[in-house]
């Protein structure tokens, strides 16, 4: 019997890394789909072809999504800055809408694949407290797989798997790296230069930071400043 | 006080030529959106700006969108012939997810421009069989909306309209007709040519003959055979 198929959304950073890697565990054959969207931190587009290729994927494709032409955030408008700390309420470098159209591209092509599983590396722990990453979206995005595809009205509609989402970074980093995931290969700076290093500074690197702290691992990531 | 704004979808085609003109006569300033997702009957892309601009919109936008690339359906390989008839269940031109990509991609833009509703032609009465074209696909995407955004979160999540569900295609060409909706500019055609003519046999022709027929109204479209 062949393995089980599953997309994997695949950012070039920590996170989704460390899901790969429990997807594999898990038996699955993965086929990866990364996204360039206008990011300004686009080393992490080239950082998943990587991250993928080392984590054992099928297949790897990267997706040229229009949705930085609306502008609206920080991470894909050059005229507003990322700030070193987000803030209270949702931060500027939350993108509108970005995690339902990167699952909704998923969906598409786990539909073409007859996959069992889209998985994606959200997290509501450590996080910058954007909508898109929390329990209640992954279940509505659950509900409209189920209706809203062939899959899902024959009765075996993909299942949108979020294992991270209760989980601190520490917790993912200790994961991965029982795994074996190379953090190395990872960026997940908001303000990564055009070689994947990082700012130390954002919200991101703070977060990555501070997980390799508490987990008690060498944290492998290079810093421009 | 300024117009509410709404994002309309558009295809091109007749259905999505009258939720336009709906969305105008309930006051809104509307933003069009259409999409070049990789299907062969793409003369309804310039159908779209054209039925844009005679609708009355603010703007219009044309997205490029690489899930044609992933294959799956009539509509975007080549390898799969358009059927003169879908036969029972969902048929080969079914486009995986495609109006869940659709919407997701109306949602960031509606974010940026808080806007007040989508707008979307599916119909669930004189249809190809769709599961993304269904009531129950619409609560779905409105619950996703009201989770997975900053407007969501802040109590003011955009509305999923879509007027013409449960209208029938005479129905709709006929409150088009009394709106003002030129049909002349809209392709319907899954096999349409590079002008823009029709095949008058497929499902899309077949509905759209038998609506102008039903309505009455003289029926505007243009064949090639």
């Amino acid at each position: 019997m062949p393995s089980p198929r599953a997309v994997v959304l695949l950012s070039g950073g920590l996170d989704s890394a460390t899901v790969l890697a429990i997807a594999r565990s898990e038996g699955y054959d993965c086929h990866t789909l990364g996204f360039d969207y206008g990011q300004r931190h686009n080393a992490e587009i080239a950082a998943a072809e990587q991250v993928s290729a080392a984590g054992g994927a099928v297949r790897h494709r990267t997706l040229a999504i229009p949705i930085g032409r609306f502008g609206g955030s920080a991470l894909t408008d050059a005229a507003i800055d990322v700030p070193d700390h987000g803030g209270g309420g949702i931060p500027v470098t939350y993108v509108p809408a970005r995690n339902t159209v990167f699952l909704s591209l998923g969906l598409a092509w786990a539909e073409v694949l007859d996959a069992a599983a889209i998985f994606i590396g959200v997290n509501a722990i450590d996080y910058s407290g954007y909508p898109d990453c929390r329990p209640e979206f992954i279940s509505a995005f659950q509900e409209l797989a189920r209706v809203a595809t062939k899959q899902g009205v024959e009765g075996h509609a993909v299942r949108i798997a979020a294992p991270l989402i209760h989980m601190t970074k520490a917790e993912i980093i200790r994961r991965g790296t029982t795994l074996g995931v190379d953090y190395s290969l990872t960026v997940s700076c908001y303000r990564a230069d055009g070689e994947g290093r990082a700012c130390g500074h954002c919200d991101a690197c703070r977060f990555r930071r501070e997980g390799f702290a508490t987990a008690g691992i060498d944290d492998p990531t290079r810093y421009y400043r």
